[in-house]
């Protein structure tokens, strides 16, 4: 759980959209959900989008003003969907997560605001923040449902917080098998497509090196080649 | 505007949640939904939902399997909330788009899964998968709304191809095969298996899962595919 990082709605209009912010950031393990001013609230609505992250809402801290929802915090994030006259730092939702990541350790508080459905933040409001994270979109369709904002940004600050991306290959349930017996695999093999005559030694072409480059990429496990080898053994005692 | 992705809903409940996903994909410039078997849908909350991305919803593409969805496709990812028994090579969303961003130039067909709100997608489906694609959640609540998951790697997406990332994966040398012909090919060789004994149909255990999973980690090119089948025509004819 992250408890420095407050998300902050402002002026929300449909209850519908507080309960799936507080979905999307129970999912990233933020908790901290305040609500300025928040048009129709609580609703059975939120509670159902909430999809059981109801005891965020349960908890949310209701205030008349942002500048009360954003007491005590040192770093304040604004999203903002249009370019201002007078921008303060614009940063996308990595910039902003690579941020919030650096100063994790120290006891500060975070504050990431959002502004209404239709309209987003004033400027005044703007003003307030520190920074202002802009979510690139398309030039023609820039309309991004709030708690879908909301989503992008705390997904962001997880894989920034956990720093442990995890790309390719961690999930490998067996044991690897080893060169040798992988070497042992494409002789029985070979052997076996010149049995059933599919290889013809005396015009081998590229055959096996293209079964060995397509087998050498997936990187056998060890019960994999066993169930290979144990197709092998099949055909050789099917055919006379 | 991005046309060579889909993204591909399983069997979706909620027509708002079809809505939210055309919404999510068209800010970030995907523009090819299908639906397999969505329950309900057109309908009047799918419209509402989507806030201006209806012409998505519109040309959608509504088919009766996941195969037919995928016809073309040369690159499948599927998501998964949970990790399987037997897991394909398992990619973040990051790295996901970064594999999409390398291959972009080239004519291929991608396709994206997401399966039912309540339960995913099945075994059955996750094995027509080249990917699976892990969205990082709280240990807790890991329940993602399903427009929030697209938004996501939408959003991911939208910033690869941004970026430009050069990653690796640039060495093949032959077509890839597409989902359908690798469809295919596993009925072929399930069917020879039987043939020669190998495999049970009445205790098929889990071999040929563990096969798709082998076969699908590779990533199949045309000519290797030709080949494989090829062996399993020289085998049939073969015995008896």
């Amino acid at each position: 759980m992250i408890n420095n990082i407050r998300i902050v709605l402002v002026n929300t209009s449909h209850p519908g959209n507080i309960g799936a912010v507080a979905r999307a950031m129970k999912a990233m393990e933020l908790t901290n959900l305040y609500l300025v001013n928040p048009k129709v609230f609580p609703h059975v609505e939120a509670t159902a989008r909430a999809a059981g992250a109801d005891d965020l809402l349960a908890n949310a801290n209701i205030v008349s003003s942002l500048a009360e929802a954003l007491q005590n915090c040192e770093l304040v994030f604004g999203t903002s969907a249009r370019m201002r006259e007078l921008p303060a730092m614009v940063v996308d939702p990595k910039a902003a997560a690579a941020k919030i990541s650096t100063v994790k350790t120290s006891p500060i508080n975070i504050a990431i605001v959002f502004g209404r459905e239709n309209n987003g933040l004033t400027n005044d409001e703007l003003q307030l923040c520190n920074y202002h994270i802009y979510i690139p979109t398309s030039a023609n369709f820039s309309s991004l449902n709030i708690a879908a904002a909301v989503q992008i940004i705390a997904y962001e600050i997880k894989m920034a917080l956990a720093q442990q991306i995890n790309t390719t290959d961690n999930q490998r349930v067996d044991t690897l098998a080893t060169a040798d017996e992988i070497l042992l695999f494409y002789q029985h093999l070979e052997q076996t497509l010149i049995k059933i005559k599919f290889l013809n030694p005396q015009k081998p072409r590229r055959l096996m090196q293209r079964l060995k480059r397509m087998f050498n990429r997936t990187h056998l496990e060890k019960k994999e080649l066993n169930i290979l080898r144990g197709i092998l053994s099949a055909v050789e005692s099917c055919e006379l």
